[in-house]
């Protein structure tokens, strides 16, 4: 088993500031818990942590550092090691809001990782305490009262490579895959818990290197994902995938473009896995070819773009 | 058939003006269309009128004047004329806000109600324009987001009385009521579409006249009821009765006081009414000793609270 | 309004009487109530009646006869003299299983209607008698558990022509329509209730007359739409368009190929109808290339497709 | 963490073998995959194992022995060890149906227990193997359709001795408790996983020993619990508490009581804990005394009742 407890925060990086923190405040109904320079730092009403989500205003889109929280102190110091071992650590840092030292390193696509252990748990002001003492803070009531960060999904040149390193060197299980008719890989599904997927890699089809293709937000019900579309709609946020449910994990989806160009996801449902052998699920191109669990076909772009976007 | 095509809007009193409009407004999620006065003018985001529920601070709780709308100008002054036959009539009136004439009488228990044909449609401003066309208003995304008025319940010393006068004078169907082992009724729901209540009344356990038992508003889903009840924790407002299925009607009921006093209804689901000979359902009192659809005993307050509040 | 109370039961044509079958009952989760010749009487758990769906072996698919209950059997005289007014008159019959006398006749664009009263109510045996008294059978609890009919599209070459004469002659309203560039009508949603649509009419892209677009039973919850899907996946039942929603009507949707060939609809939701004097929605033919109401695109089959299949 | 994968499968003794047996089938939509004297073995459509309950004829009610499926060959000898170095140990056992060696031994109640590893997965026979390869079976489509077992409620005269050894020796997490005010402990509930809950004491008020408290099967919406207390309703099963929210981990519950005796949970959702660090939720008195999480009071027997039923 892992010594990473689970996936989170991310930083997203955004061309349009004002406009994508709108999104996530009035849209998707997400909280500003701080400010500092040009980040700002967001949580869903269900995140333990003091932030899930920090965006930075930047002259492109992507993502930023994804941070992994370790078991223990001692779990940290063990696979950062691993990490040295495999000439892509960085080093450490520290400074970041509410947080402990913090090893940073790249995955082999090129994505920006920080392994933590020490963070701060939200603590609701004491006129937002929340009734039930096992909530960490109150139902938003806001827009799509996205609840937490759910999972990330990334484009990597060579999948198996980067899903490799996340196996053998953070521990990460692999249940689902996909495997095309000339044994290359295209998607990797992975988790450090029971939950379907926290951290997915797919191919990037532009052959370009540490892109994000997803950001996900957890909603209890997968009426409330429909709900989600429904306030995109009017809201004049992109569909880019109306709410359906994927073959691979099983997950519940509504995909769309925030103002500054990335891919998010409200997603809910998705199986669990509580079988310690679970035998890899692999797809190949045939079963792929019927589209989604009821045959809904995916969007070409869902295949091809990715932030920040990169001419073809 | 009936000439009258729905209930509502509906004047609710409150002696806590602020505090009742907050919890409608944050609470609730409506929105406040118009003030006149002491009266706020609010709806729910998929009310087609423009407003649904007129708020007026006053000295007490309780209901002011109850709405129905008419199917045709003509289908109003037949139903006027009805009325008058019967003694219980007022006298016509305008001035409301964006409405036409209205006709005011009393039910035999003295509750104030005003038929009425002319009303205006709720016009988003182009700003809040929903993307669907077919639908009034953009959903609130705010707290319990309720959608629309819904049914009311008031109370009566003789409710075989009331209903009466319902049925024969103003159209209603009579779905389901409930007879005591003494011959008497002590509740009665009716509805002129294939909803299954719009106007309930149920006996007034104090013998006190003209006074409300609840105001309900819909949601589409009972998860929505489920959360509402989430949200009313959190806000502090008193849960009369939590989340279950009514056996009369089979309505799903979140139940609970407003800052006000009066007793408000989060509802969905309900049977839908087809069949024009439909037999009315007659529950006996060991029917009702069973409590509701899955054997939840009804709190005793409800069965004897209602507004404004009387000495008992 | 509509001396008229509700549309069904239909009649629908298989040439696999044995597969539709087992569809109707294992994976629909209707149960089968009489039997007659080459025609199984069925219905959903809630349907009132003693049977709603007459599945009738023979050469072909399509639609028989379509029943119309009026209110009473005043309201029938009123309307089949209406009928017989118009031309489109066949005649009385009688002997259907459970039903008293029924006026035949045809809609212009050839569909087989019939006029009805008096019918009986599905008595549950005792040992299915439900726990309570106002639904009229228990929850069947077998594959999608289908409620009851909800209602039913057809094809017809001349859509405006069929639904002035359900609008004129039959009294229905009216809700929503699509007016295409020419100014030409491609479908009409008309109701006699507050529910969006029971009987809708969309353009025969091939022109052929008297053929049926789908036929739709009701779930309660969009939930359970969903799980249907899972079910038919598994049945291997073709799934033709996945759980999505309307944008008309605002219904929530998954439709499918029964084994006789018959489109079948698995719906919820939709919204209701209030207003006396709700406008009729018109969409356009820009609005309608915008997709279902979250963008999905409607598979091109769904606007060619009807049974009995034609030669385009 | 711990070395333990997840809890069951569990074994039911029942003094109404053929009654309970016709419950799990027909009224829970469980299915037989195998007889073995007087005990039959039974699965969810979601089990991943062969089977997850076996549901023994016996002269009584309770529970039989409860499985704890270990991560690997070397996780389960280590666990071994420590339960012989608590002197709890009874000896290895095998011949289970579809299972390796396990090792039996008692909780400090005197419960009886088997830590394994080996296991059969189930597979469905062709005709009926699920269309997508990542579910283990076809969902039922039968009754309540329950998918698996999610956790079991056994109670102790000692809650402390018994979680002490739950979390020291097998290495469980503890996420919340209840503690009296004289200081003694109520209930613990604990987890292998990021699951709210998998097994639960709490304390037997008759001080009985090696009591079961209930149950519980999962099913994927709070919708489908409430499906389920229809389905109870009307098939005769005793409901003893209603669908409604707890406030301790948040699940959502339906409990009645099977032919034989035995309290059975049918539930969904509870909160998802992702903090490696996450602080022990403590219940007062006082806070128990408010009810469930939306005020519902528990019903008496709940807080008396376990099988096998002792004299209080």
């Amino acid at each position: 088993m892992s010594d990473l407890a689970h996936l989170g925060p991310v930083e997203m990086f955004t061309p349009e500031g004002e406009r994508s923190l709108a999104f996530f405040v009035d849209t998707m109904g997400m909280e500003v818990v701080a400010q500092q320079g040009p980040s700002t730092y967001l949580r869903g009403w269900g995140d333990y942590q003091r932030w899930s989500l920090k965006l930075t205003a930047s002259d492109t889109s992507g993502m930023g550092v994804l941070g992994l929280r370790a078991w223990s102190p001692e779990a940290l110091d063990r696979r950062v090691a691993m990490v040295e071992a495999t000439g892509l650590g960085i080093g450490w840092t520290d400074g970041e809001v509410g947080r402990g030292p913090g090893y940073r390193f790249t995955d082999p696509d090129g994505h920006l990782f920080e392994l933590y252990y020490e963070c701060e748990r939200y603590e609701p002001p004491p006129d937002r305490a929340p009734a039930l003492k096992n909530v960490p803070g109150r139902y938003s009531g806001r827009g799509c009262a996205v609840k937490r960060l759910d999972h990330i999904n990334i484009l990597a040149a060579d999948v198996r490579a980067s899903r490799d390193f996340c196996v053998d060197t953070l521990g990460y299980r692999l249940y689902e895959r996909i495997e095309l008719d000339d044994g290359s890989e295209a998607g990797a599904w992975m988790s450090l818990t029971i939950a379907a997927h926290e951290l997915i890699y797919t191919r990037d089809a532009l052959a370009a290197r540490g892109r994000l293709h997803h950001v996900a937000f957890w909603v209890d019900t997968r009426e409330e994902c429909m709900r989600a579309a429904d306030i995109w709609l009017d809201a004049g946020i992109e569909i880019e995938a109306a709410p359906s449910k994927h073959a691979i994990a099983q997950g519940y989806f509504l995909y769309g473009i925030e103002p500054g160009g990335n891919r998010v996801e409200v997603t809910s449902g998705g199986r669990l896995i509580y079988d310690p052998d679970e035998p890899c699920v692999v797809w190949t191109e045939a079963e792929r070819a019927k589209g989604q669990a009821w045959g809904v076909q995916t969007v070409p772009s869902f295949h091809t773009y990715g932030t920040p976007p990169v001419e073809p």
